[in-house]
């Protein structure tokens, strides 16, 4: 008997452990990139204290010692129920028995999609490397700004959404800007540097009880971040951006906000919730087809109080784990049991010894939340160099206030003729050599 | 009396040791990139071996307890002798008591500049980053057509130039190409794979001894790589090269031959050598000026043989050294001893346990020749911490075959309108998000 054909679109927490967990069927696992991407940690890298080789591995790699899954680079663009195969961008359509789809998602812009230009997301390795270089730039451009004239402009951030994602990277953002990059920059005042923290809703981690949010807040102030609750964006330029009816200026605002189940799954033609999200049976498949899964952000799957499971990574993971089991024992669709999440509790860290942790009914808060916080997410990593690199990199900033990764190299100063010949290449990869600096600085003439 | 300023033109293993050493001044070190890169292992960059971050440290940092040294991230245009000052891209001029100019060097294209689109060199991180992802992407794609029509097109690399730098590319890509990346792609056949080593003279390594030379030759045709020996490039096209009268079909052609010292060096008006640099005196000095210095790659430096000192980091570090000391003891023009290089030797490695060394009349080759490669290199990295990571990532690549750095995340694969409206982002940094398969695939219609 041939063996089934497992198909798995998206090697995130889902699609990756659903790999993982399946035996005795060839699986096939395509993802748009060619790692698997630890996304908690992703912010990180955007602050540069991680590189981006400590928190994603390639997938070939972590599947190099099971040949029954192949491992494909590609993008799907469309999924055929009918003919019972996917379509992909540079490849032959692929056949299933069984399907798993998990691309995960990315940010809402609330229909305001012309925003994302002023305003970039953190999904990708590409989006942090793309923030880290920018936040470095400008750091060195107030610098000269002010050895050259003397005074400065002030440096503003905007973080739109006040969940964990617009939390941490706000946290660590004021942490790196005050503490690390402050005695690197001598010109620079404290208060050249401005991090506003824009929330929609009346408090930041809506998510977690209103304690763990009320001490969250705290530190972010203690570190120097504004917060603006019960605060909408209602317009973003290239200068800045309208909160509510007040102009606020820069150039450098990341949105953090609203989750946007991947494009792809319109191609089902099934009903989608507001964020795009399918809903599924209880057994996460689509209705009509007992062997067509859906996981993790890009599924509405509720709870038992109805409301959908949040888009977080042990709920991905769970129900990887869930749809693996029932494909290897071919459960049969009347005899299974609906997908419950056990519930794991939520973590998020505000900075350097400061984070809030809720699991059922423990609370914690401060130093003893940011130590479960670090030792939780070095041991979901998973690869054991990356649990040693980044518990490495963690100690090293612990102890000298120095982030890992604070280099800049996709700017290079190349003047004259190279530079306008590789501004020209248009064979092959595009190298990024000439970057304009973000901020202007007046020239003084001589 | 007030301090006098040193400027300091460039932020390599001279103009840092330089910066390290002088005291008693107002230091101001310019560089166009934040970080002081380690040159020597930058192969390992292009070659996934290393991340970015494990070979460079920001230069603010590295001085950030010296308040005399003030660190500048800006282009020098040019050298104004006349007035005592340099003018810079972004800031304003700045004038100098003391100049040492130690700008390094760049390839050289022999006159034909235009070849430098389709066959980059290996200078700085983004040049490295460039490289790893290309070269990454190559095989996902060979892998792709393998899958897809079942015959496969050579992946042909081409490195050009057989000194250590050429070498120890070849010797790298062809070990991670056949060794680590094979069990990954369990589509390509080992002679899917060539890696083809071009060098004009009639022996790699040519400033070893001979005989390390034909050991360091055996070792790499022992790893899969082709020679080509009195071999000169005629041409270089978008879709391979001329060596001769053969043309070899590739889009993966490396330069790493050939060294041209800085175009800024033109503006001080002296004579230059055939590799554009400038002749110094014995207390390396320029002509009338006892106070303007020139080290590193960018100095013809005669030994007592008259040949100039090769372009290697040890001679521009003790270039720096001994500048530094004559600034701090304030020497007089006459009663400066010359600049004596003590010879520490060379090394060059191969690939995994495999290198050759000539210290004196000591030779090595294979292990032994390795570890002391290893030892030296780790040892000569700049901060514990870069220390510990490379030294963990070269005993992790040993034990288990799998380079640390093989993450591809500047081609995003992002359909539509998104990933149209990043490309034409024309505000502030340009991001790589669109990137263009070198190898073209057959599509299969459905």
């Amino acid at each position: 008997m041939p063996h089934k054909q497992v198909v798995i679109i998206g090697g995130g927490f889902g699609g990756l452990t659903a790999a993982q967990s399946v035996h005795d069927a060839d699986v096939v696992l395509i993802d748009r990139t060619n790692h698997h991407l630890f996304q908690p940690l992703l912010y990180q890298v955007a602050t540069s204290a991680l590189s981006p080789g400590d928190i994603a591995w390639p997938l070939r790699t972590i599947f190099r010692r099971h040949p029954h899954v192949r491992v494909v680079m590609d993008e799907v663009l469309s999924i055929d129920r009918a003919a019972r195969l996917i379509r992909l961008r540079d490849s032959r359509p692929i056949g299933f028995d069984v399907l798993i789809v998990a691309p995960g998602s990315r940010h809402s812009y609330f229909g305001h999609d012309a925003w994302e230009e002023s305003a970039p997301g953190l999904k990708t390795l590409a989006d942090a490397v793309y923030l880290r270089e920018k936040m470095l730039l400008a750091f060195e451009e107030a610098e000269r700004r002010r050895m050259a004239i003397g005074t400065g402009e002030r440096l503003t951030f905007v973080i739109v959404g006040g969940g964990p994602t617009g939390v941490e990277l706000a946290g660590s953002l004021a942490e790196i800007g005050r503490k690390a990059m402050g005695p690197d920059f001598p010109n620079l005042r404290l208060n050249d540097l401005a991090i506003l923290l824009v929330e929609g809703g009346s408090r930041v981690l809506p998510g977690f009880s209103p304690d763990l949010s009320a001490k969250a807040a705290a530190a972010l102030k203690r570190k120097g971040v504004t917060i603006k609750l019960n605060s909408l964006v209602s317009e973003i330029r290239a200068d800045g951006l309208m909160i509510g009816s007040e102009f606020v200026r820069s150039t450098h605002i990341i949105w953090a906000a609203g989750n946007r189940a991947s494009p792809l799954l319109t191609s089902l033609g099934l009903p989608q919730d507001g964020s795009g999200r399918i809903k599924v049976q209880p057994d996460l498949t689509i209705p009509e087809d007992p062997w067509i899964f859906i996981i993790g952000d890009a599924a509405h799957c509720a709870d038992p109080d109805g409301n959908p499971l949040p888009g977080i990574a042990p709920v991905a993971v769970q129900q990887g784990r869930y749809v693996a089991r029932l494909i290897r024992e071919e459960t049969a669709p009347d005899q299974r049991r609906p997908f419950v999440y056990a519930d794991q509790g939520m973590l998020a860290t505000i900075g350097r010894a400061q984070a809030v942790a809720q699991i059922g009914l423990l609370r914690l808060s401060g130093l003893s939340a940011w130590l479960l916080w670090c030792v939780v997410h070095v041991f979901l990593l998973i690869e054991f160099r990356s649990r040693v690199r980044v518990m490495s990199e963690w100690v090293w900033y612990y102890l000298t206030f120095k982030p890992g990764a604070r280099i800049i190299y996709m700017k290079t100063r190349q003047a004259g003729e190279e530079s306008e010949r590789r501004r020209r290449a248009s064979r092959g990869l595009t190298r990024k050599t000439d970057v304009v600096p973000t901020e202007k600085i007046e020239k003084q003439a001589m």
